[in-house]
């Protein structure tokens, strides 16, 4: 299965593979899963699943008690037949397309805060790292309705942004989302896109050409398995993502009832900045903005500068912008130096490689991978790991 | 002089007299006067200031130790050269200027909050009662170089807040104040322009007309003497007047270091509901109102039901647009319905033939008058009181 026969993920394979198969039989974000996670480990569930008989005997008696927890076995079970054929796997594994779980190197743990809510695996696809990228990211969401000046403002802001080192999540959809993937791409900054579809559907389909960008430059993030096609409550679903993986929220138009407040709702809800770029009050694009400055409290914002000074620590926002790692090779300790040393800067190669030229075991360049990667001295890519490009 | 020899006043003559001259001598807002005040009646501060020798003589102790006296008697003895004669006087009075003093029954009792700094007097011209106005009234203000959407949205705002029997306090400037005065003037509303010059001096120049609309409508309002030109720091002293009176401030545009925002900081710093209008994050006249609402809690405002909402106690934002008096005739004591029988619907009369007609005695009238003018039944005009429209 993706990614789970490579060597570069810390948790083990037969949990991997478990969660990448639940990932297929139940919905993000599901609280009956999320309970059961708690008590029961993903083999586990997925044995008692597949076993035919009552799948409840098969659990431990704490993951019985869930509430809801029949009816959720009988729609898992329904969903036997999806799981992929071998050939498939193969298939998105060449697209670039690997599996993220929790305790992995990439796994951003800003998501634990979303509690029984975390998503089970996240299905990634970019030349980024996503945990590195999302340690100084800010979300920017809107309309898919957006005015001129909307769109104007989500560009300008996006690049700002990215000029500045920050990563931009959205939500890859037309109007805001899609100006915000673009101003950061345009301003050679890393961008972050969370379909609420299958990254092998990629929807919306009009926006096949900016996801192969965002790939190229970032990194594409979906809870659902490859061949998934978007579903009306999934886009909700999804926004709680795009609200948990960034250090902050903007909302740069949305009428009143718009999606985009879903994402600010759940970034309220998470205590993560909200901010909210005004505009004319004639505008029923801004009515959303507008409301929640003034119901939600949400900071009033009018451009990259206001938006760091909101979602740094503080001092940070004030400061020159952060361009590649944060520290110098000199301050890596001798063996991480020599794993860096053994990073090709071209291609890619894989940990297994790596630790050989490095002089040291697999298990050690794998710790040492994900903390340059954290550092922002190395980068995933199709082919493994490289440099990454500034460092 | 103006309005000191008619008897609608409840401050003596001498006192009001005393003070009208002191509007002639000192600034408006200069702190010595205030402290001086305190503890001394203004007839004695005249009689001190006009005695020729040191004047501070005359004061009683407690007067003589306000730091900086010395220097400021000096510069009203400078300016006694400036007191009008009877004639001046006269045609003032001719041309429908009055004068209230704190105590009077139109004094506005919110302008006590600025303590020393509170108006020594208020030269007043035009139909509505000051203080009735004002006890459900808005400030509007912003800048002189608006834009056409900061024009169009003051213009909206005015008229709506006008319809719905919220009089508009704004001062009397080109751009945002010229549209709040026109927008309350065109919906049959209430508005109160507070200018920064003499009101027979009615700056701007170019407002002349609006200024006459105003007066027949509403009420002028200034703390200089008729005579008066504006000058640069007076604008700044007089905003404190438009902050203290209404119930709330809202800033429409204003640039960074616009002249609004002085307005508005003495709304905030008195505690009073502190609003402005969002716009544009690329016009550089919203981001005074985008700045006032990310640092100083400013409430962002889209339009007039949000205001009432910020400015009403509880509840009554919510309810339907007051017309008229607060209560109906009958309610009111029988002494009171007779001086309100005496009050004529056209032209006008003084309070003593009021007093006759309602065959009650002078004070009773005045007293009553008072009332009646809070409670929205009459109102001045030039010729003494008459009916107000829509009672």
């Amino acid at each position: 299965m993706v990614g789970l026969d490579g060597d570069v993920h810390a948790v083990p394979g037969a949990q991997r593979r478990a969660r990448a198969a639940l990932s297929f039989l139940a919905e993000p974000g599901e609280p009956v899963l999320g309970a059961l996670l708690r008590c029961c480990d993903p083999a586990t569930i997925v044995a008692a699943v597949s076993s035919g008989s009552d799948p409840r005997a098969a659990l431990p008696a704490a993951g019985r008690g869930v509430p809801g927890l029949a009816r959720a076995v009988e729609r898992w079970q329904a969903r036997l037949g999806r799981l992929p054929t071998d050939s498939r796997l193969a298939g998105w594994e060449r697209a670039g397309i690997r599996l993220a779980c929790p305790g992995d190197p990439e796994w951003p743990t800003q998501l634990d805060v979303l509690g029984d809510a975390r998503p089970l695996v996240l299905w990634l696809q970019g030349s980024a790292d996503l945990r590195f990228a999302c340690l100084r990211s800010v979300s920017v969401v809107g309309a898919r309705a957006a005015t001129g000046y909307g769109e104007h403002v989500a560009t300008e802001l996006a690049a700002a942004l990215a000029e500045r080192g920050w990563a931009v999540v959205s939500g890859g959809a037309y109007g805001i989302d899609s100006c915000a993937h673009r101003g950061a791409l345009g301003a050679g900054g890393i961008t972050v896109a969370v379909l609420a579809s299958g990254l092998g559907y990629g929807y919306p389909r009009g926006h096949r050409e900016l996801f192969a960008a965002v790939a190229g430059h970032g990194v594409l993030v979906s809870e659902w398995p490859p061949d998934r096609a978007p579903t009306r409550p999934g886009f909700l679903v999804r926004n709680r993502v795009i609200a948990a993986l960034s250090c902050g929220t903007v909302v740069v138009e949305a009428a009143l009832r718009s999606g985009a407040l879903s994402t600010a709702r759940h970034a309220r809800d998470l205590c993560r900045p909200l901010m909210a770029v005004p505009g004319p009050v004639t505008s029923t694009q801004s009515a959303g903005c507008h409301e929640i400055i003034r119901e939600w409290g949400a900071v009033c914002v009018t451009g990259a500068q206001d938006v760091i000074e909101n979602v740094s620590p503080s001092g940070d926002g004030l400061g020159p912008p952060r361009r590649g790692p944060a520290a110098p090779r000199d301050s890596l300790d001798p063996v991480t130096r020599a794993v860096l040393e053994a990073v090709p800067s071209r291609g890619g190669s894989g940990p297994a490689a790596i630790a050989v030229t490095a002089g040291v075991d697999l298990d050690t360049a794998i710790r040492c991978l994900g903390a340059l990667a954290a550092a922002g001295f190395a980068e995933r890519c199709v082919r493994g790991w490289r440099i990454r490009k500034g460092a």
